[in-house]
């Protein structure tokens, strides 16, 4: 059995305990809320992981790229949606998909592209179910949802060949801002009522919204009810890091992923010690910053994802260097890391971060490296 | 022949003729100044690129990992200075380059690691080549020029089994902080002083320092002279990006490399157009606001690099979504780019960008995509 210190560096380790334990506790919550958990895998970005977040089936995912969706395909993932909105020149790679088994859900929130996308699917010969994106607040994309452009978009959508509506969709990305568990609680229910209203217009004229569809990990965490959701949309919870922690959306514990790391250099004269993980492997993702201090790119942690007790933490990221600081500019005990040491660096953003590895070195609670799952890459 | 419009997006375009004549540029200013040419390849991370940057032939070169190093051994570049600290647990690594043929130089600056590195040479059956790394000023990793340090590391080094001192390398990272070309020009002399310091003080000592090797984009196009010197490092000329623009160090005609992206998205609340480019697609890198204004995660273009009239910009970059703007606030035109346009962004520092992907889209003033040339990817 290999173990951690056998593996090269940069790497990525997953603990599969924690993972299990942050899918199950998910998955529990969603059924005692009520409504599908159809986990976004665009963090994880492994069939291993998705099999765990839908409890061993092949059951409904969400992703980010049409990558993405041919990888959880040929993993057995057929129902999947695809959230961010679509374009006519993507859609020949969906009806690829399509031809391969999946069922692909699309969104949009453009009026003007729908004769476009009704065209392209027409010389495909090829017909795309539609959800449409709502923008309960986030102000990322997405029609608000009492605009009549709901329901203008609903029925061109119903009326265009080759394109149905299904419903719609909303993400709380404005949860990331949120500073305490009752600014969440209240940024919930603004994606659940944003959602609702929307789909309930567009049944109000007679147009079909089965699916409602909502979600992020910190609201998905701390919603009061979801009445009139049929699905939650999280994935960052399979995982966790420095942000979700700070946003209370998971314990220190509770994060399951880490960039493995030694040290190459200490530098006496500027304080800091030298690791082999810089702005590649930990992403320049400086999230976690708006809310705690010394955090920098990354905290880092034993091979068993303890805290290091001098609190060292990434100040600086180069191409690969990562420059090691303790807090108010106290040397590191530089005898204590001699070069080769073996450092776990918690990231701030691990969607961000993770992106920069083939996979996981999937490890156990002895420091045992007990398999490798590959992950999803580019577009 | 395809065109660009028949890429899918995000993708990373790479303009051949720019690429060529930068690569031109900094051999034929390297001639004039009478050092070596050792391009940094950490940046392309592309046999064909090293074959531009080296005229063609499999010349010296420099890489950041060991995965860089394999892969362009595998394409016939054999002589390879890895300019990162090497630790004891990477040595197997570099010896199996070895026996593959490589000619590896590595870098230290580790007093206490000599005995470790030579014992781990010793059980590999291997020996090494050592640069001495040397703070010019930058602040990152290495000894002072004139710390006595020098000397210890040097005899330590020359006298360890398995070890050879072979000379110092530093790299003026300070460079990267300059806001005119006089800074630069002094930035430049630090580094080539205290490089040649050092290699005198070695070899004033009776210790070999054949090998001064000094570096970075901005300093090999500013440095008035390089006395001493024997070889530069530069890797990001060949490129460019917003942030060596805004140091001086190339035009934005002489950017030859950008993300390839399509509208998705129109959000008239909010006033932004949505590109299929975010985080992941240009990185979280935000190096070039530091000096200029509306800048963002990347600036952009229409397909031929030239920049949009209503000078819009990558605001902001969630993982598979950027946010673009206009300056000041303008709404950005958006009957002017219908859903599916192309855009080409520039990126703020394209070291961290172009690792998203595993080749580029090689194309001509044409807007024809001549070729896909693979990256090294990894660690």
């Amino acid at each position: 059995v290999a173990r951690i210190e056998d593996l090269s560096t940069p790497c990525l380790l997953l603990r599969r305990q924690v993972l299990a334990a942050n899918c199950a506790r998910m998955a529990t919550r969603m059924d005692g809320l009520g409504v599908a958990l159809r986990p976004h895998m665009k963090t994880a970005k492994s069939a291993a992981v998705a099999a765990l977040a839908t409890r061993g089936q092949d059951r409904p995912i969400t992703v980010s790229t049409l990558a993405e969706a041919a990888y959880f395909l040929d993993a057995g993932f057929d129902d999947i949606t695809y959230a961010v909105g679509i374009i006519p020149q993507k859609l020949a790679a969906a009806a690829e998909l399509q031809g391969r088994g999946a069922r692909l859900t699309m969104i949009t929130d453009n009026l003007e592209g729908v004769t476009a996308l009704s065209e392209e699917a027409a010389r495909l010969g090829a017909s795309f179910d539609f959800l449409i994106e709502i923008d309960c607040g986030a102000g990322r994309a997405g029609l608000p949802p009492a605009s009549p452009a709901v329901l203008e978009l609903g029925r061109r959508l119903q009326d265009a060949p080759g394109l149905s509506l299904k419903g719609v969709l909303t993400h709380a990305g404005h949860s990331y801002g949120c500073r305490s568990s009752e600014e969440v609680v209240a940024v919930a229910e603004e994606e659940r009522s944003g959602a609702v209203q929307a789909a309930e217009a567009l049944r109000a004229a007679g147009l079909p919204a089965p699916v409602v569809s909502v979600g992020s990990t910190p609201t998905a965490l701390h919603a009061a009810r979801l009445h009139g959701v049929t699905e939650m949309r999280p994935g960052v919870y399979m995982l966790g890091d420095l942000d979700q922690m700070a946003l209370g959306s998971c314990s220190l514990e509770e994060i399951a992923a880490g960039v493995l790391a030694r040290v190459i250099g200490h530098n006496r004269q500027a304080g800091h010690l030298l690791i082999d993980a810089g702005g590649l492997a930990l992403s320049k993702d400086l999230s976690a910053n708006r809310f705690l201090d010394n955090v920098g790119y990354g905290r880092l942690c034993d091979r068993s994802f303890t805290p290091l007790t001098e609190r060292l933490y990434l100040a600086e990221a180069h191409q690969e260097h990562g420059m090691v600081k303790a807090p108010g500019g106290a040397p590191p005990p530089f005898e204590r890391y001699p070069l080769g040491s073996e450092v776990v660096v918690l990231p701030n953003h691990i969607c961000m971060t993770a992106a920069a590895y083939d996979g996981y070195h999937v490890v156990n609670g002895a420091g045992e490296v007990e398999d490798f799952w590959p992950r999803a890459t580019g577009w």
